[in-house]
């Protein structure tokens, strides 16, 4: 039984949220491990969660409880979810956030009517049904008994990216604290091809290479970063900043195919 | 004995301050679980750092240590408390920090002259006076042993919503990171009527609703928020933004009186 | 053996890198005790790094370990080093983040070959590399097994402050989240000489106070703040503001030497 739960939400620094979940948590399981993930998802911004979620949940142990909350529809009809993917355990709304996670091992529609605290309020499911949730499964809450397995949840409509030719089109996900520009483009997309220099807008970035460091500051460079998905980056500075670029931005990765036997 | 400590100050994000407090705490007792409440209470402001204490410590379990550090008179003759609150312990200087907890079960003035570190400074307090005392207690150290009882603390002067007729008048006392206002005025205050509208500067905002989802995205709502206090909302929104809205702001809220019976 | 372990890093709030990090250690330590010291260092700045470990780490207790990630040079040949200073343990890149600790117990650079993780990236060393190191150094591996010895490590070139006739001068090294100037002028720079006024540009600071509430707010004050470093401040407000200040400028002390016998 692991203890560890994470929580994932768009509620900011400047709010106690976040506090009140933990504290719901550890009020059920006062030796639970809270870590977070980020509350730093743009408010309503689904997309966005699910990204940090990709990002950050492959690296913690499995039986990992994560909790996330980016919840548009709160107190709406839209469901809560159970939901186990690469043996990790996932609480969030049934809102597209669990949908860069791969392929469920099962999903579970959390029957909210449960008693889980005296109060439930109408406006903050994450710490009235998610938080407590959490605290129990982590303490050996069998996940069976919180709702029925169903076989579908909401998924993101996101662009995938296009290979053509020599080429593999992509765009911009989101742009990291450093001002670097992460987008869709998996080095898997390239299927071993050798990527040769990749366009974005009017720029032409040649050096492709394996780590921030290999060029002078300054420099733009193209990368695939320590989660496999191609950045744009300036050594040292803010791609951001010096190309301009924008989430959403279209780009190119135009590659060479390796010899048989390379 | 709870090893549960909680932390909520005006530190802000760009200091080593609060991680000073936790080494401190952790060098005196290394299984304590330190949780962060906020940092993010604006400098100086008593009040907000007052609210964000009644908004997240109510959810902690009981017997936690909350250590509050806003402290515009460090270093004066300002008194350092311990107080109980429904259970749950406080750590604070005596400016009206813990006047938003209702009615203390205890309060002590700490003794400060007790030498909790070989070296105090006069303008950290909260390092080295009440994170060594926070971590002291959640040991089992006796709070009779840190000072003498009393029976007052400094209480701020808040406006109180006042009712009249059909209508409550309260103000927004904060605006959380979605842009909601938040106001003064609890469910309570309405005594069992029922809202029917909130008068905001020149709008009348007539949907009171449960929850924000039961509106289109873009419209503006009034609903009692997850703490009971009355908040102005757009749905998927900014308030905030959209109506122009300050602290202190007035609010009213109006009611019809419910019929016998109901 | 200590199970505590501090995060220091350039990653800022918006992002998932932090998180990466603790699912990392705590896939190795489950028990770990992992603490926040500041994830607002600038980017790439690593004398704000260096200045945040100084701050904060000898808050700590003896044993802990402290992982510092400020790394312009990740993935080029820059070394990554073990090294102890006053029984606290450190994890960095070797590029000057350790140099404001005194000096080393202990130095060795780590072989950064052994496999740490199945898969090793070349853009975050800080994940893959410092982050599994510091879980196993808090399970026990003895740090002589990690690399060897060495005498030396890159140190950061600044300023020191000088003394002349009845005066210091210094610099401010940075701003804290209240505008406090923090300058590099310690308390025993004066050699127990009683400072008088400080002079920074046109303006001649003479309250020379022990605490900011000795003083009505508003008011310029300078004093040693709690790590023993000169401060400029104004009482309840904002000296960066109100002066007009930058990190690096100058900053002059004048004191009177005590007569013998003081």
């Amino acid at each position: 039984m692991s203890s560890l739960i994470t929580l994932t939400t768009d509620f900011g620094i400047g709010s106690t949220y976040v506090a009140q979940m933990k504290g719901v948590v550890l009020g059920i399981h006062p030796a639970a491990n809270i870590i977070d993930i980020t509350h730093a998802v743009p408010p309503q911004d689904v997309r966005a969660g699910a990204i940090a979620l990709r990002e950050a949940t492959p690296h913690f142990p499995v039986g990992s409880i994560h909790v996330a909350v980016v919840d548009p529809g709160v107190g709406t009809r839209r469901e809560l979810l159970y939901a186990e993917f690469g043996g990790r355990r996932f609480l969030a709304p049934d809102n597209g956030l669990l949908s860069l996670l791969g392929e469920p091992q099962r999903i579970i529609r959390i029957d909210q009517m449960r008693p889980w605290r005296e109060v439930t309020s109408s406006t903050f499911h994450g710490r009235d049904i998610l938080a407590p949730l959490a605290a129990h499964l982590s303490l050996g809450l069998d996940p069976a008994t919180i709702g029925a397995l169903t076989n579908d949840m909401v998924r993101l409509d996101l662009p995938i990216p296009r290979r053509e030719g020599h080429e593999v089109a992509g765009q911009i996900t989101h742009i990291d604290p450093f001002g670097n520009l992460i987008t869709n483009i998996h080095r898997n997309a390239l299927d071993g091809a050798l990527p040769q220099s990749v366009r974005f807008g009017q720029h032409l970035i040649r050096p492709f290479v394996a780590t921030y460091g290999e060029r002078a500051p300054g420099e733009v460079v193209a990368l695939f970063g320590s989660n496999g998905y191609l950045e744009v980056a300036v050594v040292n500075g803010s791609a951001a900043v010096a190309l301009g670029a924008s989430e959403n931005d279209p780009v190119i990765v135009l590659f060479s195919v390796p010899a048989a036997g390379e």
